[in-house]
């Protein structure tokens, strides 16, 4: 707790950034972050906070999904509901996911320290969202929003072998019946939460805050080209079919194609067989991920990167195929919740910037629900995020605890007028 | 042995093949040729070589580095050398290697049934051509062409953690006694080389047989790039510092640059880290190849390189790093021993392409040690080398033998009339 005391009734960002710093403490190694889902350190985070709730005036449960909701609840029974996800990937940073909850959980308090409001308000620590042990992000989230098939998931393992279902068993969930998770939108007037950023804008353009009016679409695929494995120095350039050359020229294709788009591509993996110095490879492999804000930038994106690899495979005399890897469609954001956001964030802040998210996240499984929602980032440092160095500015923390804060306070006003 | 008899006092190209394909049987596996220096299956391949010998009025001896010579004395000290090499990669071809060898052994043997030649012919099968145990290649010809230090090689050892000397040691060779196998250039007077292409030339020219100018020099480096890594959806591109892009640049750049200067330029290995599809790689590296004939044509390839990294690594916001693997210099082959090759293998295969190797071979060391060299090439089918799938029609093999009978006989004529 700081020197200056918060003002009456409102949210202390300082006591946000002690309580985050002490579940790194008690949920981190020197290696970061072990907050992983449907292990005993991220039930470990999680007692923590039914620790802080059980001091509150609300009620605690655990969905079908293994969602933990906390509930204030209010003269009208629709909600607005705060969330985010303690689980963290392993090795991970201290404010992934953890900053919303923890967040989060500082409003209900403020809440729960005056009379009752007239929204009923949750709190939310999404299950898995970061499917870092099985591989399938969103679990919770998923589930929450109506869209979790148990079949699909039924063979899903992790590293060791250990099926999802028995990991889910291990702490107290069935597979089987975390569709039963499911949320009726109806109840729900609204859905907010804060995280860091993930990415360099917001350092680039000297801001601590912005507002996400949505989260790009993916496509994701396997690129494979094979052409003929040969000798170095015995291979004349004319007769080469070399897959390396055609991987290289999509790489650069897809960059530039990106950027006419006004969206992002990434080759994250790249592999050639075989790989050593003196063969000309007889095929090469890569994972290309594009994302787009919308749906028609993204189908351009993907046509023409078909079109240059099946170009640039004429030309190499080398064969192209591609694999599904995930497909994901862009969400938007409620309009009406981004302006709120954008003229409290700005007034808390000084100054605010849109953008959308290139990382996915529970608060798209909610949009596509069905429910009126909106992200607010923090700034983070370098843009480095799954990594134990991943940081944010502590003032810029705090500002994302007041600005969430104010944001809550006028989404209830505001429903609370429209009765 | 065929249906026609050869030419009286001629090699019989037919033999050779049966030999050769007798030696596959004894020496290979299903997965191929499995002659490696310094093991068993190797030493049997060479006491299959001594028992065709102990037929012949022939002295055979193993020299300080393990090389296997068999000499016919004749009547001048003066020495026309025929060699090439046993051992095989793992999973190796039947041809790459054997096929000098025992076309060498028929050549003497030829000779050995006529009255004493003019000049000493000698036979020998070098010592761990390929390297393939120990990563060094040329162990026996480095040796014999007087530039072997043992120092180099005191340290090396294979994937199991035998030291090269022990390895030796198994064979009856003293590492530090291999420089005492240097030849005295002086004593010999032609050294040839019979050998498959290992690429697509001479195929591709329709050609059965080519003569051998020379041997590209090479450069071999290793090239890092190291950019940011970050996450792939929430990365803008302007903002971007993308290793792997840079590398694909530099990939795209080297074919060009080898395309200009008439060389030949690969990248065989290439890497990211981290290797995930949603990450941005933080770092790159690949190993670039460059080969030429000349050694300005090779200083103009790297140079060229060494600047297209530098301009690519400015323009992508990313550092370059290189580090050198292994540099050789070109070697030119004696032009009057390539005009009578020429000759003898246009006589023979009715036409004849004159190139220049990129793989390495003993017939290199001999030109450098001052012999006066050639090699002939047989066309390899599709170019394939160092896999057990590797091939040559049977009429070209013959020919092969027959154009490296015409040429013994010629050098040993034109020894003759030199006096």
């Amino acid at each position: 707790v700081g020197a200056t005391s918060p003002e009456a009734g409102r949210a202390d960002p300082r006591r946000v950034v002690a309580e985050l710093e002490q579940l790194r403490e008690e949920t981190g190694t020197e290696m970061g972050a072990q907050r992983v889902a449907w292990t005993h350190t991220w039930a470990q985070a999680r007692a923590w906070l039914r620790s802080q709730l059980d001091d509150l005036p609300v009620s605690v449960r655990v969905d079908e999904a293994g969602n933990m909701w906390a509930t204030l609840a209010g003269a009208s029974p629709r909600a607005l509901v705060i969330g985010s996800h303690l689980d963290s990937v392993p090795d991970g940073g201290w404010l992934d996911g953890c900053l919303g909850v923890v967040a989060g959980l500082e409003v209900l308090r403020c809440f729960a320290q005056g009379p009752p409001p007239p929204l009923t308000l949750r709190l939310v620590d999404w299950a898995d969202e970061e499917g870092a042990r099985f591989g399938r992000s969103l679990f919770g989230s998923t589930a929450a929003a109506g869209r979790l098939d148990p079949d699909d998931l039924r063979e899903v393992t992790d590293a060791d072998g250990v099926t999802l279902a028995q990991a889910l068993a291990g702490h107290g969930v069935a597979l089987d019946d975390a569709p039963r998770a499911a949320i009726d939108p109806a109840d729900v007037l609204g859905y907010l939460e804060l995280h860091i950023e993930q990415g360099p804008v917001l350092e680039d353009a000297g801001l601590a805050l912005g507002v996400v009016d949505g989260v790009f679409g993916v496509e994701r695929h396997r690129v494979h080209f094979a052409g003929r494995a040969s000798h170095a120095g015995a291979t004349p350039m004319p007769l080469r079919r070399d897959p390396l050359v055609a991987a290289a020229r999509l790489i650069v294709a897809v960059r530039e194609q990106a950027r006419d788009a006004g969206g992002v591509a990434t080759v994250g993996e790249i592999g050639v067989h075989p790989s050593i110095p003196t063969a000309i490879p007889g095929a090469a492999a890569l994972t290309l991920d594009q994302r787009h804000r919308s749906e028609a930038g993204l189908a351009t994106m993907l046509d023409a990167a078909h079109a240059a690899a099946d170009a640039i495979a004429a030309q190499e005399g080398v064969s192209v195929q591609w694999s599904v890897v995930q497909r994901i469609d862009p969400v938007r954001f409620d309009p009406g919740l981004v302006g709120l956001a954008e003229a409290h964030v700005g007034a808390v802040a000084g100054d605010c910037r849109r953008l959308t998210s290139g990382a996915l996240h529970d608060a798209a499984m909610m949009a596509r629900a069905g429910v009126p929602s909106v992200m607010v980032f923090v700034q983070s440092l370098g843009g480095v995020s799954h990594n134990r160095i991943e940081d944010s500015r502590r003032e810029h923390i705090e500002l994302g605890v007041a600005a969430l804060d104010e944001l809550a306070r006028a989404v209830v006003r505001r429903g609370e007028a429209a009765g």
